[in-house]
């Protein structure tokens, strides 16, 4: 077994007054410039998950294929080995003395420890055509404007 | 301070024989129907960074923008609080006995831990139109398509 690494919440997801990031006061110079960007990549992680049988399961039927089932390194499920949430988001504003980064929306829960922003970048973050698994057909091929939200559970 | 969380690295990234993820056996199985997708993004752990004094620094002067000042999540520095490495990767085989993914390219280093595999999926990952900050004027609008390499040091 690889040794673990150690994983150091900078702030909270908060959906109460609007939905936002506050980030953890040590943390909050890292938000300098953030603003100049529209859309950001927030890792968060899956507290609700955080558990051994979920951390275990390496299949999982796909709520919205009925009859497939698929790895969950094929799918965004929930249930993975490092519950890591990934979300591209749009950010509406940044108040760096408060640690504030407002979004439009987030697919996190409440309180949901943020782990990491990136900003996107099309080089590296947008791909012209890409082909994806058949049960995927239909779907948009955007972002819709607004954003992401929380699941349907 | 909240509390820490635990990563347990899947596997680490070869670069010996062409560009690879070898992913450990008790995650195998995760990797079923991932050579459905053309893409995938591969969170990994940069080792190199996993230190108090690269995970305290939260500006960074921008190698690519002369003179231009950055907090840490306002550009992909390697300096971050939690220094995990995201990239978007060409998928070109897949060996689910094996544990091996082979990727056109990636960005991290020989052995770096690799922490999950998340499919490319357009109507979470792709935006249409991303304003970015104007230091990045005059860069590719979209990833080109052998995906992107290992940084110049």
């Amino acid at each position: 077994m690889t040794a673990t690494r150690e994983l150091r919440p900078i702030g909270h997801v908060r959906r109460e007054g609007g939905i936002h990031l506050e980030i953890d006061e040590p943390y909050r110079p890292g938000l300098a410039k953030v603003e100049l960007f529209e859309y950001a990549i927030v890792l968060w992680w899956v507290d609700g998950h955080d558990n051994e049988e979920s951390r275990s399961i390496m299949q999982t039927e796909l709520p919205y294929a009925p009859g497939v089932t698929a790895g969950v390194f094929a799918c965004r499920s929930e249930y993975r080995p490092n519950p890591i949430g990934m979300t591209v988001c749009r950010i509406e504003k940044v108040e760096e003395e408060l640690g504030l980064v407002w979004l439009s929306d987030i697919d996190a829960f409440e309180d949901s420890p943020v782990l990491d922003i990136k900003p996107y970048i099309p080089v590296v973050d947008r791909v012209r055509s890409p082909r994806v698994a058949s049960w995927l057909d239909g779907w948009p091929d955007w972002m819709p404007a607004e954003g992401i939200g929380l699941y349907e559970e």
